[in-house]
């Protein structure tokens, strides 16, 4: 069910812990579960990995911070 | 009727809740109900969907937290 | 003949409710009432269309909110 | 002769009224008569061309506001 | 074991003196032991390696200043 | 000799009046004299002369306000 | 052997009046003697250098105050 959420960054509070895509600008798409996140969007990414076109897995990154400024949108999975 | 909005940050708390056209700076169109924004034009979209050229449904996206950064322009549709 | 206008913002408030043509950094062109504007150069056009390079009518956006980052340059007509 | 200008925006001051040239990041010139201008650069022109290589007259734009972050360079003419 | 990290940033302190793996914007990876950061994500980062695409060493960079903003994401390896 | 200046913007208040090299983020060079200067490093610069690959004069600008944001580096000559 | 830096610009302060080797956003190397910086990374360097690929002199630049936003790393050398 639709719920009106206050605030754009309360998607990521609720998100703490679990799996997300993450769209980049410059196309790519990275999964993993979001462990923290700050004002600039800036997110840490456990079992980060990096897919292919297909949503198949490309590169296993690990745990990364990635910087807010390179992301186009973040979505729950 | 045309109607005089005070500011322009009133046609997105007067869509809220309703299918909005999202065309990005990439030139791609993302389509949704929009569910909350933030002073950065951060968006939460429900029910995503990433269109084609033509307007068909490219992608299914889900909910989204797209950054304000990445719009050209939002439309309620 | 030719006012000397105080802040160049000035001009978008005399605009309100006219045509003004868009031109965008991304080459397009765009044509609408101005409904509103903010400090950004965010603005809120109504009855706005995207032109082709004829000046002709490519496609229809209805009411739309601009997010000023991306003009080059607002011109009333 | 020179004179030492005290502040870069001097230079927009002196020429509100008059003829000036400028260079767009795109590479673009457009040519008209500077109204105003702001700490952001951004300026009206009134009775604003574009120019094409050879310095000709491209498309007549009518007064504009140009948004500054788009220049490269303005010169009095 | 996943650990709930309270700022991005935390994971940049925990890494200091350890070995991280740099994806820069522009597609390059840099390898070497983190020494310090600042809020900008500004990076000095010692025994800086550039990879090739199959990750081995192309080049011997020393030790370096990293500007935060060419960052895409850091990962501790 | 070489002297540890305080302040990079240093550089520019000793050019003051004389001919300074200009390289653009877009890889042309303007040559001129420096009449004022800004934090934004905005300059000023009278007779400025856009140059060709060889160095020779490609176009006289006369006196131009060029935008700080377009600089890569500048150097007294 | 490694010391922890307390700041990333720590290490620029440490290179006053010694040789750096400047990689910039748009892949270019300067090198040169780092005699000043700023906040924005903004530097001037003397005797500074343009390298071609292979790490040989393409061009003398003389001193040069180079902004800091077309920095991609320092280091040096």
């Amino acid at each position: 069910m639709a719920t009106m959420h206050e605030r754009p960054f309360d998607l990521l509070n609720k998100a703490l812990g679990q799996q997300v895509l993450i769209r980049l600008k410059n196309g790519d798409d990275i999964r993993g579960k979001i462990m923290s996140f700050d004002v600039h969007m800036n997110l840490v990414i456990e079992g980060a990995e990096e897919l292919d076109e297909g949503g198949g897995v490309k590169a296993k990154l690990g745990t990364i911070l990635l910087r807010g400024g390179n992301i186009l949108f973040v979505s729950p999975v």
